[in-house]
């Protein structure tokens, strides 16, 4: 069961209101223009499953820490299954909202789960998948969340402290100084 | 942090049609009767998130094999969290219609998933709540399936083949003899 891999598989992350959305409609027209097939999508919410998935996510009540945490693994197991290892072997261009790194910034570093625990999960859902390049967008925190906070009502994410968004940056910044070759700020 | 537990916690295991749901009515009523307050509950289901995420998981199509399995184990730790742990701290006798077992017997041996993942899983979702003792109704796959198959329309699992069955079957005779001393057939 050779499955190799033909295609690119880019990941965009960053805190809430980093601008990755803008981002990622204008790196899809860039690699578009220079003849490549692009998929753009994002999690959670990447399938049908995920999408009903997301809304548990970002507008539930009461979804016990590890739920989420697992909720998320899901999400990306189905995601990965239905759309981007296809797409990958048809030899396109994955342009991705968020993957992994994401669980570990938010689970992992801002509520505070365990790492071990979080890698793993990631690697039984992505099954081999990895991003060849990921692109984080920093911008300050206060930044980010008056952007995010002008769009309209916020989610679970949205309305968590200041301090929490701190923490997830601090993700960034360590998982960007573990992974010098794959992300780039 | 210590979390001691008072209560008593029992899960009821088996194929389909083995007589589950009737079972645990007459043992409600009986530990009812001998002064026990007593929490009926079941997996995947056993809170409100966990009832979205049985719908998806006995209706809904195309679920990835991995992310059928991480949505077992997210129903898990929602319900630990929400209503077993506290019961068993309000010193109450949880009865439960299926439980970790069962993802051992049906996702690890009737779907082939990797048992070592699945025990991890299962221990992250439980946060080391586990039963005190868990009764296997244990029919022949021909008579439960007839059962279930007269109760109407079949789900995911009840359409699945004889065979896919008989693994579940062998699941739970290797989990029995595992577990001599909680697992009573």
């Amino acid at each position: 069961m050779a499955r190799r891999k033909k295609g690119w598989f880019i990941t965009l992350e960053g805190g809430e209101g980093a601008g990755k959305s803008t981002a990622l409609v204008a790196l899809r027209e860039r690699l578009e223009d220079a003849g490549h097939t692009v998929v753009t999508t994002r999690e959670p919410g990447g399938t049908s499953l995920g999408r009903r998935l997301r809304n548990e996510l970002l507008h539930g009540e009461h979804v016990a820490p590890v739920a989420e945490l697992l909720l998320y693994a899901a999400d990306r197991a189905q995601h990965v299954a239905e759309v981007i290892r296809p797409a990958l072997e048809r030899g396109e261009v994955v342009l991705c909202d968020r993957f992994s790194d994401s669980t570990v910034a938010y689970q992992g570093h801002a509520r505070g789960l365990d790492l071990r625990t979080i890698e793993r999960l990631n690697g039984l859902a992505q099954q081999r998948v990895r991003p060849d390049v990921t692109l984080w967008l920093d911008v300050p925190v206060e930044v980010g969340m008056g952007r995010a906070r002008s769009r309209g009502a916020a989610d679970r994410f949205e309305a968590e402290a200041v301090q929490f968004h701190e923490r997830v940056r601090e993700g960034f910044v360590e998982l960007a100084a573990r992974n010098p070759k794959r992300i780039v700020r």
